[in-house]
């Protein structure tokens, strides 16, 4: 690792895990975001939820539980704090978070400073709302791939009296030409619905729609090869919600579907994504408050690990 | 819907999820029982159990979560509310609790009512005798088969000075000619028992018993293939213990066994129930002490409305 | 109890505790607000919290453990329900929660049909923002005086780029000339604060300010001489901040403050306030996410009826 | 301690506290009741219980968190290990638990067993309706005195088709001439209640009811004072209902009353009444399936332990 | 059964599930060691570990949870205890345990009298680092096999200051002759690592490492065949790490990775075992604080049932 | 505040509380000790821990709890970080933890950095062992007084194998120079004992020793002036064990004992030691797992900051 002032990130061997102040995997914490590559940053916002607020204090715990998880990817051999410079580059936070519309600003200005210091970000949230003035930022240059994993498309309308709600992120993403339905792909969606066409955005708009019911019946390997067809060679972002997760997995989290992914299966399909040329990624949606034991947040940090390897390797395949 | 008296019954989309009295699904209240299809009702009743109490609780709690659930299963396309009139139609409650044979007849007067009215009744224990009240009620002109998902056969014999206890409706329904045995499907089956012959009422009697290593070697659709097998065309009770779930997914109940199902998994074993002919159902033993996070009582209620859709299914094909 | 539609409500005694839906005190359920005297009403909204949100689920844990509270007040006497039509006339929901100031007037229009109807509110929050919409409807006539406890006097200036957050509503209220300062004391004052003029407000305008530490020293009877005092004879209105508990007696609140009150000394401050004449109340920042163990909220449901009772007597004294 | 059978609990101070199983504070585990002053003694029965059951599971968790608690009490320098056979002598349990007058008949067995060996006894319930029973078994020479400290006068009538529940185990008591109420003080009594005349049984027949509100005027020593008149010199029981404890100190139990005694203010009022003649002590309804942390039950055993003491004191007086 | 002198444990149908003292599946209680084949023994010693201590606690909240386990294996047709005189014998407990190698010795002489007295130990753990005295007191004879169920290989290096902690304990018990690594299966091995060589010395020696990916892919049957071809047909041990398990399934552990096995897929590997020619075995690692709800040490006593059942066929088919 | 680096430290009125890494009390993170007045610091050590290990983790938990507190004592109107340079000084951290006596070594080697640099050290344990070597780095001039508020006086004797453990560290430091028995008063002390002269060393040494029951009756002022008379002019460490609280107050500790102060009367207490001489300051014995609430760190957090206001006081005086 490059950045040597604080001593406990120089050498995370070195110290044991209950030892300093948790940042992101106890990466270096960069605040100017000077000399990164790999930016984690924490969006401590939940004012787009529209049941069960909490996720804003998902960053700080995300951070805590991940000081257990350690440098190496045993899986796949990555090594993301060998190849890049990762940093914690703190909190996208939002002075007045009152009003959804502003607060979706504030993040955009500081995702506008991660792009412009040239960082790939992986966002850790808050509510899935996040995402919308994530790609604001980072898809200047054209609209983005995905794939996306998560019990809900996100692609609703209004509700509640706003069309920028947690339920709605990548319809409006569509909508600004940020995100490319073609080759978006959405795994794990499944629960009740208030509308038969909730969803038809995702297969009107021509994005892979993969219910957990389809999920289960082809396994990871099909799906895996399917989202590979999906996003093919383009620059592609991946958003993870932790609810995305059966509750059993994840309780902590803000509107909980039962019948949903295994931590494994989670963790198998990020994984198999390392071949995609990644340019950003987001783990959303980790609500503490609803999960005292912390259980929620640990399987949050080891998936956000699991992004940061991704990102990694398609960061090094880039230079 | 047909009810407009309660405002938040007559669109769920109207009113955020946290609004409101908790009734079964937001549906409309009728303890009169009147102008209802299909009823949904507790019965809090505990005093059958054999160790760990508090499944009185479980109605109300499993009210609550139920709030959180959506009027339309995406995975099927049913929409219980649109093709039946659905209610709460309260609780079989029990006046002297104290006495347990008492206590079952004064359930078993309630589900005559339910029954009188032409009411399918899908009931929300409360402990799993209560499975023998309902029967009493329900199957008046001759034994129905049963859809059993549960960790314990419940064909058990005198245990603790009782006949009647949680352990024991079904071998007690098969003497009484209200269930048929050769109709019957038992799965799920597993944990410690302290006498070999324990099941043996189920097996003498011809039921079909799945145990859980059965299940999952076979999967979910050859063990549908099965259950629809043995229980044919005839009318179908699905009779659903909260148990038969891994304490993982479901800690919060009285008689956990651990390798147990999914919450995946359970969901899709109801929906393959989807063209039998169902005459009643049941989700029993959630005891919410033992899960302050909710979680069981969540699944419970995601269990119950997989159990009105079939439900709703049958009922629309039988007018 | 006037009101028989809803048999369980008729005599709560004829059923046990945890049969039925949860209204406030199993009290009928008006929506309508018709032939009502006193009306509970929930007020599910937390859009005005600067840390930690949850209390829009308030109400409905508030209802849940009011289960437990039976009718008579056994160490006073009063009897609410014997001398006055209470019934649960609902929710002040918002329709658009995402603004906090459109969301304030949603409330203020609630409230203003509870005027209309000549129904006395005891409202449950909710975050304590909800105040300034009730006084702008319940003090039409002229400024009300106040006992308000509570850790925080909620006299502070602009905070997070909002003027009507959580910590506000009092300042507001009397900028609006809804309240009295000379008449309103805050009772419960304590923890840390960033700047040393925070609630300057509440002395400049003349409120009474009784810290923690002055209520340690003075006691239960002398505090509520000093209350009855600054108040007189006029309107009152009881606003009750559940955080003026210590965290061991109500740990599930956005703001705790260590070094509170205990149960009992809230308990006996309240009914200390039977003879005043109380025109309406609330019992604010319940949110049960922080604690599961539900205990917050019962503390709360009985803070509430103990609301209630005085005012019920100020009730009935004015007819 | 004269039993050597367990090394583990010849000397206490041999082993951690973590080690080997927990009878009653690692006294010797004498089921046979032979050579025993003092037997500690489970009763797991809460078939009596009114709404929340659970006291079931009360032994065996205060068994547990009473390896905590260590040989002599420091405030007053009692060591009951020293002067008196004590043991763990098991359960008084009910082989058929479903019936509520059977049941006392099974734990009165128990206990005339326990009388019969000369031995005092030192109840751990289960619910507070087994306060019967032991008096059936310990008053045989005539009704003994009181000193009862509860939320809860328990002397009421007929509930839920019983006259036996744990609301009325007092009134039964004197009836059957078991207890006098001349020589019997409850303290702590509060909480709402349903029906004015509730506890009108405690005051027709002189018994002495100290509310909570004159005990927190009075304070523990003038409490103390009282009730040592009231129960002279005749022998006593004392009874302890872990529901006089405040819910913040006590939450794990079945009827939880806001606004109770703290844990030091048990701890004196038990230690003040060393000098009275005990012949019998209980502490009752520890459900611990309401509070997971077992805070409940570390409180009930250290209780215990007070219990324990006074009753050494007055049985070494008596040899 | 054959020792009387309890009499619950006479015949366990006798009592319910919550009466007495928890001793291992409420066996007898034989410090002495006489009489008995097989010794559940706790080891309540957590001096190893890296990060979170608390399975010192583990024996006792296991023995708990047992009482809820019956006699019979219901999915193999196994009864320990009619074919072996099984025991609890009680805790291998250490006096100092402030030293690491000190505490080793005394749980090495206390599995030395185990040996001694012929009896075939089960432990209950305590940290994995017990398993080297448990080697030492066991393998006098030379090395053992061993099925190892963990996230770890526990054969790392020093770590700490020491040689000895928990994630080394089986490379020291290669190099000191007392595990063949040959004959050794490492089943469940996953999570993120510092070292890539972390587990070099598993390879290295010949162990059989199958990853949790491996294992995903193979399935429980496959697996089993690998591990029984490994093993073969001489001496074996069975080491299981609760961590192994997701932790969905068991959250109360000090090493908690994501992505492991179900506890339906432990039983089933244990039960695989069958045939094995099992003399020892552990199950280690429950740290109860980490889980409140005790469900944890629920399935680690299950665990510990499925190796009290093989290794009792293992002892029977020796005799 | 002196140091800008970390720009979310500069005013911490900028940002909210969910934001940023929970340095203590958002203070600067100063791992080399330049500039800094007043050093908190943390000491993630429990292996001096008899029973339930654990405060290891307190450092970590208390940072996090740390943010809800403010920057001003509203009660006192000290503003410790106006008048001193106060900064988080990183953790005492223990690299080879496995053995006692050298762990002690290792963090007085640490306090000695501290104490080199000229800084006011207030240590965050941790177990109280840790007192010892912070007096051994403290005390080098001569012995000190000490305001000790605990449940234990912590001079103890032997006890599992070594004399370092904590419930000794104050007898150790008397017998070192390092502390002044006739300058140290003990409060709050209470508990079973399994010795009568358990405490003798504090008699003996002539420390004064204030029981709860003591302090019960005299009260806080009372209390003080006696705590004043005892210390009187010289340089005083204050050194306070959580487990002084009540357990309804602070649950998650190693030794809880029921029947202890309020968090009212902790902080009035600190509070009162103002115009005392402080040269050093411990918080110690937060052990989180057996809280997940968060509740007890939070008040740990509270007490933290009363100790930082005295600390700067006097250090201001010195000046």
């Amino acid at each position: 690792m490059s950045d040597k002032k604080f001593p406990e990130f120089a050498n995370p061997m070195a110290r044991p895990k209950y030892v300093g102040i948790p940042t992101f995997f106890r990466a270096p914490w960069k605040e100017d975001m000077q000399d990164v590559d790999i930016g984690i940053i924490g969006v401590p916002f939940d004012g787009g939820v529209t049941n069960r607020p909490g996720s804003r204090h998902g960053p700080r715990e995300v951070r805590n539980q991940s000081t257990l998880v350690r440098m190496i990817n045993q899986a796949t051999g990555v090594a993301p704090f060998e190849t890049c410079r990762v940093a914690d580059i703190g909190d996208a936070w939002v002075p007045a978070p009152f009003e959804l519309t502003a607060s979706h600003n504030a993040i955009q200005d500081t995702f506008e400073q991660v792009v412009k210091n040239n960082i790939v970000p992986i966002a850790v949230g808050g509510d899935h709302s996040v995402s919308l003035p994530i790609f604001r930022a980072l898809a200047k240059n054209g609209p983005i791939g995905m794939v996306h994993i998560d019990a809900h498309c996100d692609t609703g309308d209004d509700y509640m009296g706003s069309k920028f709600h947690h339920g709605a992120p990548f319809s409006r993403a569509v909508e600004e030409g940020l995100l490319d339905p073609k080759r978006t792909i959405q795994i794990g969606i499944r629960g009740t619905v208030n509308d038969r066409n909730l969803w038809k955005f995702s297969h009107d708009s021509g994005m892979r729609v993969m219910y957990m019911e389809e999920f289960y019946k082809l396994g990871v390997d099909k799906a895996l090869a399917e989202a590979r067809r999906v996003v093919g060679d383009g620059p592609v972002y991946i958003s993870f919600d932790i609810d995305s997760l059966d509750p059993a997995f994840a309780p902590g989290t803000g509107t909980p579907e039962v019948g949903g992914l295994t931590s494994l299966e989670a963790q198998l399909l990020i994984r198999g994504c390392g071949q995609m040329d990644i340019v950003g990624a987001d783990m959303v949606e980790v609500a503490p408050s609803f999960d005292p034991s912390g259980s929620t947040a640990m399987v949050g940090a080891n998936i956000l690990f699991e992004l940061l390897c991704v990102t990694s390797e398609a960061f090094a395949r880039r230079q």
